[in-house]
């Protein structure tokens, strides 16, 4: 074993195939976390001697013949989600209690072979977009700490960028498991609202909250999607998948017009998203311009709108019961919400429905929609300095995708001259996850 | 001609394939509106000499072999549905605007041959269960003149039962299409959320507003439902159907235990949601007690928790600009959304969704539930004095349909002896109309 693993799915089955055990893997990983702790990636990692234990019991069930797909597979879980005993913080010290079972996403990924080796930091109660918003540290972009990971699956994006696991999950609310992927030249999968089950994880906007995945490559991300995914009667925001039409093998993707593209004043950044396009024009695909406007305009209903109302829905009895607990940004965010009333809450109901409608028009003429997954990186010490209206900028092109209720995939789409990555993004209706993987994994292998 | 013309659907093709004109059938039940004026039903009939040039436009148009599947069947639309150029007040007066164009509904059924002979009353701004909230007089139930017709689209309902058209378009947003079929002796079909476009409908609680029908029998108001069925791009909350599994042949139909029974006091109404019981236990069908509680529990949410606010949504922009011009009691019902706030609107809706999953249980064992269509009846004098608290006991078996995604036909089940009378519901999932509508249509033709 070295010290340098290649994380890809595909390498590590080649390594168990060729008589590696998963606990060799897990202890080099556990030797690497410990090196990486300047990069607060981790609040909790398994005790190594129970880490030893399920690799050999893993082993044991692998002789007896058990189905498993993800046998060995070392992944972490963002600490807003339940896995097995381990504590559950959601970067709240007063919050954390022991979860008595895991959150059903984790039941099934264990159950199918993957190695829980702990849980990852990020913006306390998923409220952010930063990594820099948690009293268990700052998260940094792996390839330059003075930047930002991007949040608030922070500690999930950085593990696996640093080599920690395979994969991670992570949540996704407001852009929280594609902005990391981008900061940190990783794949983001955000599925449909409803596909993967939310029963053991914190509530933060339940109508709107999704489990995502971190990892090296979209194959690797689609993959661990679809093991765990599933219809879920005791989750009552779960849903079943419709029948999904035959797919085309010519591609129109939607892209914005110089007018709509934002880059707070990162003009580099607009060259990468135009490099982006033409990869995708010279392996075929039809550009089209789409009006970016009902996009935008969810994307405000969400953060500047009555749905702030809904984190303050999951939070209020937490936050009354204890005074203090809350980092003073997330208690600032929130305060917000007491603005609106049940009537806003409504009339934004109603527009959304409006916006909705648009956007449905727009999908119906292109396959995807590629957007930046991000505007542009922020160091963490301007973050810090500002935090909310920074925040606002980063989520620019992902808060309106639950708001519409659409799908995604960031992928790495190179890397800016102050040494940090950028990746951009597809989206596309509900339920179309696995046509989406399939065609960011169609950018993913074109030339840069 | 005769002044009782019987008006089922199937006697009118009768009177037409032997020559009878529209024009005639028309005339007459023109001029039974008039001699009816007491009823209080009618908001605004359309002109006769257009209603003459609109009969002999019908045909003509048959001459020319148009489709005409609803050729000469006349109906009223609830002033809260535009059509053509007629007036729409929603029982408002200061409201009143002239539409410029039909509501789909209506489009989609003049369209099939059926001629719209006016609008009808109904409980302003359809809020109200009882037809006695209207500046344009009071609706009493057909059968007895002391007793409330129920609303609130109670001049639809009374159009129908009094024989002035052989349906009639309501709305139904928390029972409205459903308690005055029962008050009345007719049946109500209530279709499932976004089965029919909301287009040209007064907003009351956009999200769980449908165009409802009264009829004369089931199977008339199942042909006009599916007659203005359809998704519609224009419409935000207009829904395309799923695919529907096949329909056993032996059925299971969710009653209500003693306990769960609520009749505020009029046991009589007790014998006969039993006997209904009893008629479809005779004809081969197996009961089965089911938990009301999460029904009653959404039934309350929608009137006594932060749902009234999206009424309030609808109609703050008109009330504010219209001082005075709301009766007393809707003003009084609306000022009760204030007292809720965002937070408390996202907590409702987070509630319903646990709801929703424990009633969603219920119908994976039985295939209808049924329920009275209301409790009880009242007089027009007691629901004067004591507006808000009888009308949401009138909702008792209706508030819950809309949350929970329900669809249901209301059908009568026989007369108190106080000559008011009686209906049952049929209640399903979603999408189930078709089936429901079969149900209830056994119900109809067994013995009573």
């Amino acid at each position: 074993m070295t010290e340098t693993i290649d994380l890809t799915m595909s390498t590590l089955r080649k390594m168990y195939a060729r008589g590696t055990k998963p606990a060799d893997v897990v202890a080099t990983l556990v030797k690497r976390i410990k090196q990486d702790q300047h990069r607060h990636a981790w609040i909790y990692v398994e005790d190594e001697r129970v880490l030893k234990e399920r690799c050999d019991e893993l082993d044991q069930r692998l002789q007896r013949g058990d189905d498993l797909p993800l046998f060995g597979i070392p992944f972490g879980v963002k600490d807003n989600i339940d896995a097995g005993q381990m504590p559950t913080s959601a970067a709240c010290p007063e919050f954390t209690y022991r979860a008595e079972k895991p959150s059903r996403a984790v039941e099934l990924l264990v159950g199918k072979g993957a190695i829980c080796i702990g849980k990852t930091n990020l913006d306390q109660f998923a409220t952010g977009l930063s990594g820099a918003r948690s009293p268990y540290g700052v998260c940094a972009s792996v390839q330059n700490a003075d930047y930002i990971s991007g949040g608030s699956s922070s500690g999930s994006a950085v593990a696996v960028a640093a080599g920690h696991v395979a994969f991670a999950l992570g949540t996704d609310t407001g852009g929280s498991g594609r902005i990391p992927a981008g900061f940190n030249g990783i794949v983001g999968v955000k599925p449909t609202l409803g596909k993967v089950s939310l029963r053991g994880v914190v509530p933060n906007c339940l109508t709107l909250d999704v489990v995502s995945v971190f990892a090296n490559n979209v194959s690797d991300g689609a993959e661990v999607l679809q093991a765990m995914s599933g219809y879920d009667a005791d989750d009552p925001y779960s849903k079943s998948p419709p029948p999904m039409p035959a797919v085309g093998t010519t591609f129109t993707f939607g892209r914005l017009s110089r007018r709509d593209l934002e880059f707070f004043g990162m003009e580099e950044c607009r060259a990468l998203y135009e490099s982006a396009c033409d990869r995708l024009a010279a392996i075929g695909w039809r550009p089209m311009e789409i009006d970016f406007a009902p996009f935008r305009e969810a994307g405000r209903l969400m953060f500047e709108g009555p749905w702030i109302a809904e984190r303050k829905s999951a939070l209020r009895a937490f936050a009354s019961a204890h005074p203090g607990a809350l980092l003073d940004v997330t208690q600032r965010v929130l305060s917000v919400a007491d603005r609106f009333s049940a009537v806003d809450a409504f009339d934004g109901i109603h527009a959304l429905a409006q916006l909705k409608r648009k956007t449905e028009q727009t999908f119906a003429a292109i396959d995807v929609l590629l957007v930046p997954t991000a505007p542009r990186p922020y160091r963490v010490a301007d973050m810090l300095a500002n935090p909310i209206e920074l925040n606002s900028q980063v989520g620019y092109y992902t808060h309106f995708a639950h708001m519409l209720d659409l799908c995604a995939v960031a992928v790495p789409n190179g890397m800016l001259s102050i040494g940090v990555p950028m990746g951009v993004t597809f989206l596309a209706p509900a339920w179309h996850d696995e046509r989406v993987a399939a065609l960011a994994n169609q950018f993913e292998q074109s030339e840069a």
